[in-house]
């Protein structure tokens, strides 16, 4: 659980070329660990013939950058997250300000090797990106004037920002919907991993759902995680592109200890009673896929259930304080159960007030949702806000978008089943909603998705 | 120029009652100042009945809170700037890293009362949370449970974070599209206040432009910019809706010698040559409305002028480093003129290479939008970016959200002709565009707008 101490590294800058000891490779050798650069294609559909000299070692040696596997050392200004490890990182790790999430499909085309290729050059990519580095050495300055630059710039000069880069890969990248099994995948396939049931009240947009592949990018800073997208995005061209994404802030549950409960834009402390990274035992029961699980090469790894929820504002802002209340269960300052006690309360859902009403309402989201009322059932839970806006009629459009980190899709299946009387749903509507399977870290020599195609 | 020394605050609590002297009152008596509370049209529409007679001196006294006039003391953890004051804050603020900008029009049949107590009500509003605090005392969770909360909280337990909140008038204001002189006060707009005109280029989208009114609401947070832009359209209910709005962030332009320049999503440095705070006597000369300019109630105000610039990010990011350089200008990575030197080092227009060309390209975009080239005119710029996630293409809808502060729109009219043959525009779009009359700050027992409406 290296990743939750936070070390520190400088900014990056224009042309900087990091030492594996500014990487912090406590494994790494101390001279000039072996790395692999971005593919051959990779350059080519970045910059045209013209750059594809100028990373030196693309597409040569193995061996991801020294960044993979080890925290880096704390000497500078900004949290920084290993890359690789036996988890991906953005996941346990102390959730971040700022999120763009991005799904992908695959282009129409893309063979197998194409893919791994792909998935190696992310790798590659978001190793340096998450050290503060550019994508490649002198990547957006220092390459050859006639050629377009490797890295897009707008992060030159800003520090890591603590980023992590999660990826994930969707049912449909084992078997297309038009049930192709385009990669030779589709036998690896997770029997859990399926399209997501409907549940009562979804409003889902075809825009806003599924995809082959996804990235999450939790940063410290915006641009920051922006940038990472962007240049992932670009990486891509031609083997896969943009299907739908999001930009989120103020992150919506704590998943650490050392975290105070933020408030969602209900104005209610939300994730109280979420998974904490420091629960290692729980951790392990509930968020990693382990051995002897369905899918031995995502041991290690874990499932994302993504949800866009539209708040419907206005209604809720006209709704009174002790109708507010009894939606969430809690009260809406100190964010304390209506049982009675502190935040961190236990609820008492048996206690009563003075008309034999129970204090807890049968229909508030904290009963329905609480691990007690689910045979234990817990999510790590990782979402945050969004405001895309206003609508038509000058309504915001605003909400929840929802990401949760379980062992097995069943988790998230079972909660959200039993929010189908939930008070809240007059308040929300689902629009978006997507599954992934997140596979285990990369390896020191290794890529995200290694274990898959292995 | 007080609003530049950042003090600081604690965080707001939940019902916190501030003191005079928590709110930095200077000039205010160390017991009790007067304040007006929201108007009892404003905590109708916000609550019902209900929660009418919640804020103790409702539509009571004048007096508008002595956050307005004095910089909050320094004492806790985050950045205060002050509502009133000579000028509004948020022009010549050091840029805050995050923006909520919103534009409303006024409801049909709302009278000139109803107006100008709404920008009464703004005014209280704006006042209190800009220094941290509540909507209204315990507006959020201190009201009566039979009452919708009168703050709606998502803000409790966050600092100030270096909150500004900027009204702006539009032309439609004082003359309706229809000609109708809705409020009475078509003879007070300034002859220059009228829509901007068309410009080479402009791809103009209806749902992105005008407005009677706006709010430029600035933080370094963005749930409190957000919070504001929700809280203030909550007030308005009945009287004013949201037109159109933007979330930005990653200020694109320093307005302080303290700042650095940052990089827009371009990825080169934006803002070096800008209007900087500390160079009064050009703010004085270039942003500032003075006695004598055409209208007396805008003294002290300035004009802003809004643009949503659209970068077609996936055509720029194919640009050859060299391209890049061209059409900006300056070098990618020290933003240095191309005629050499340092980031500050001022552009030789006149400097050729060994071919006998200018090194600083005929149409790029640092020479066209150069004072040199226009007779001293200057804009204080305050724009941010913007990506609002991915168009149906899968590219992402990112750009500028391009915003200038000047004493005069002819300013930038003058140099958004002269920007017709910038090469940046084979890179750009601008799909939205609004000016708006920016009166001077509120007085210590008055309120934004009080002296167009005196």
């Amino acid at each position: 659980m290296t990743e939750h101490t936070p070390p520190t590294t400088p900014a990056r800058e224009a042309g900087s070329t990091p030492t594996a000891a500014e990487l912090g490779a406590a494994s790494a050798p101390p001279s000039d660990p072996p790395r692999r650069g971005l593919s051959r294609r990779a350059l080519f559909g970045l910059a045209g013939a013209g750059a594809a000299g100028l990373a030196a070692g693309a597409g040569a040696t193995a061996a991801i950058t020294a960044a993979v596997s080890a925290p880096a050392s704390a000497t500078g200004v900004t949290t920084v997250y290993p890359f690789g490890g036996a988890h991906q990182s953005g996941i346990t790790t102390p959730a971040q300000d700022r999120l763009h999430f991005a799904a992908y499909d695959v282009s129409a085309g893309t063979t197998r090797e194409e893919l791994i290729e792909l998935l190696q050059d992310w790798s590659v990519a978001a190793a340096r990106m998450t050290q503060g580095q550019e994508v490649a050495d002198g990547g957006a300055v220092d390459g050859s004037p006639l050629a377009p630059p490797v890295d897009t710039g707008e992060a030159l000069g800003l520090p890591a920002s603590g980023l992590t880069i999660t990826f994930g890969f969707g049912p449909t990248l084992f078997t297309a919907e038009d049930g192709t099994d385009r990669f030779g995948i589709a036998d690896r396939r997770p029997a859990e991993l399926e399209k997501l049931p409907r549940f009562t009240g979804d409003n889902l947009q075809a825009g806003l759902t599924g995809g082959d592949l996804c990235i999450q990018a939790c940063a410290d800073d915006p641009q920051v995680a922006v940038h990472a997208i962007r240049n992932l995005s670009r990486i891509a061209f031609g083997r896969a592109s943009i299907r739908w994404s999001q930009l989120g802030f103020g992150r919506t549950s704590s998943t650490s200890t050392s975290q105070v409960t933020p408030r969602n834009l209900f104005g209610f402390k939300d994730g109280t009673a979420n998974v904490k990274s420091e629960e290692t035992k729980t951790v392990e029961e509930q968020v990693w896929v382990q051995d002897g699980d369905s899918a031995a090469w995502l041991s290690g790894g874990s499932y994302l259930v993504v949800r866009k929820i539209r708040m419907i504002i206005e209604t809720w802002d006209r709704a009174q304080l002790q109708e507010q209340e009894r939606v969430i269960g809690r009260s809406k300052g100190e964010g304390a159960p209506l049982s009675g006690g502190k935040e961190f309360t236990e609820p008492d859902f048996d206690a009563v007030g003075a008309t034999d009403q129970p204090l807890i309402d049968k229909h508030s989201h904290v009963r329905l949702a609480h691990p007690t009322q689910l045979k234990g059932t817990k999510l790590l839970r990782r979402g945050y806000n969004f405001v895309d806006g206003n609508d038509d009629l000058g309504r915001l459009n605003a909400g929840l978008f929802f990401m949760s980190y379980q062992r097995s899709p069943k988790q998230f299946i079972d909660v959200q089943r039993a929010l189908a009387t939930d008070a809240m749903n007059e308040y929300i509507k689902h629009v978006g909603a997507a599954i992934f399977a997140v596979p285990p870290g990369a390896s020191k020599d290794g890529w995200v998705g290694e274990t898959l195609f292995a």
